[in-house]
């Protein structure tokens, strides 16, 4: 079995995932000391708490992969925005040494692509994209099995632009899709219109503070029309981002996660309808528009799925 | 050496190559009859006397690489719209049999950007974008050495959306890049503009059936306003699809070839402007914008390209 560690902003969940990705025991802590040798040894303690509560030992292990948030690459975490402290940290090859089994270190993002490819919503596929709208929008390939890095490891599919001179963007762009559907969009919206006077809303009789994305679509859901163009108009650009990703990209199927996604099946038929509006009819469109299903153990399943990936490789390399 | 063989509409070029990727010795021939027999065999006979005129023979042949227009897949030419009847024709396999020695078939899209890869402007890259400026605009993507082909074989990024519900292409879609950034978009746009009496131009002074895109780039080049806006419109939606490139493939490089990219270095400096005009000034743009440099042999270098990659892949596993 393997051993999957998501390390995240405030917490370390680990688990025990077997060979054929299913989680097989899991335990969490919170982060309190944030020197990078403190995160360290936490991540080395629970993982070996794993293994002993779970009444197996380290001789099951075949190897760990730990999703870290940050700049990382060659195993090393050179930067991360929930640990200011931390550069250019060897986590990778600490924890090895700690645990005494193969480590590997992935980006948490490269985490989650790899548990919707390993056992979740694009398990059968060797082709497909990844948008996850949150704060911001999340964007991952899997190209013929491979995870596509880019050239300096900067893929962010999030900032294409969608409407040329179009809403100003964190990143200084503007027009970008995340200026348009992640789940800050829609609130941002949403606070907009509920503060015009002009338009009949129930956003309008909660405090402004107050709005979430889940309120947007339950108002949607129980016919605020004001509420259902917001959502409209979220689905419509992620159609519109789902042709040109499939012109760029030709994935068999693109996976929506984060909180967005959570409001499932409705939207998810959105987006299928604005792409099928935009998309050309010259040729079949065989992309498939899904919801990802791994959820809330992505980074840990993710994790053990690059851990997983990295002893297959040795085993063929040796064997063959 | 390699045999490189550039099946185009109209005629067949076949060219000696190097293992460093040099010409070594080249013969063309215009193709009369195109059925699937007859073009075959014309491709085989000058193979052979290529390789008899430059004095060598087939035992220094290694392999040999074919670039074909149309669908391809696993050596079969399935359709192709200057062969009208051809259907599903094996060519991989038949030229393997006339010529006694590996063969692979190639798109001819694929080939280009190979060549640009093998020893053209790319070759120092890992990833990089090809986009070529012609009647359309063509596109090939490098991800980590090797060409991307997405899961249907279906990559069109000159067909990704610039513009939501703009100009309509004959692929059905609306606001596609080639509406604004192909030859024929210029053109279509110089003529509208010509015939418009409103402005003075001295695209006014010519034929308008006439009008070329060499035209329009050197009335630009003498100061003729109405021209000058024409190519600053194409170059702004160039450098705006190389932001959305970058965003979602992270290249080292974007290569531009094809009729427009004739125009030159002045030409790439209004796209890289456009480009440093709508990308994030957050984090460094690495990214260089480059005029491909293969030229008139890239279909040929291109598919020898592919031979030499065969064959090193074959050498590798038989001897490791």
């Amino acid at each position: 079995m393997f051993v999957g560690i998501d390390l995240g902003g405030t917490s370390v969940k680990v688990g025990l995932v077997s060979l054929e990705g299913k989680m097989l025991f899991r335990a969490q802590r919170e982060i309190s000391d944030r020197e990078p040798d403190a995160v360290i040894a936490l991540c080395a303690a629970l993982a070996k708490e794993c293994v002993a509560d779970h009444g197996s030992n380290w001789t099951h292990v075949t190897s760990v992969g730990v999703g870290c948030p940050g700049q990382i690459s060659s195993g090393i975490v050179h930067a991360a925005a929930n640990f200011p402290n931390w550069k250019d940290v060897p986590l990778q090859e600490s924890l090895k040494t700690s645990l005494g089994v193969p480590t590997i270190l992935v980006n948490d993002a490269d985490a989650a692509v790899a548990a919707e490819h390993w056992v979740g919503a694009a398990a059968s596929t060797k082709n497909f994209v990844m948008l996850t709208l949150g704060t911001g929008v999340g964007f991952g390939i899997v190209n013929n099995d491979e995870i596509v890095a880019g050239g300096t490891g900067c893929i962010e599919g999030g900032h294409i632009i969608m409407v040329p001179n179009g809403r100003l963007c964190g990143c200084t762009q503007r027009g970008c899709l995340e200026q348009y559907s992640s789940a800050s969009a829609l609130i941002g919206q949403a606070k907009l219109r509920a503060s015009s006077s002009e338009v009949m809303t129930r956003l309008a009789s909660v405090p402004i503070e107050t709005i979430t994305a889940k309120m947007v679509f339950g108002f949607a859901d129980e016919g605020d029309d004001v509420c259902n163009e917001l959502v409209a108009e979220v689905a419509d650009y992620l159609g519109l981002a789902c042709v040109n990703f499939c012109r760029t990209l030709d994935p068999e199927m693109i996976v929506f996660s984060g909180g967005l996604a959570e409001a499932g099946e409705p939207f998810m038929q959105r987006i299928r309808d604005a792409y099928n509006k935009y998309t050309w009819t010259r040729l079949p469109n065989p992309v498939v528009i899904e919801k990802a299903s791994v959820g809330y153990d992505s980074g840990i399943i993710g994790a053990a799925a690059f851990a997983f990936r990295m002893s297959s490789k040795r085993f063929i390399s040796s064997h063959f």
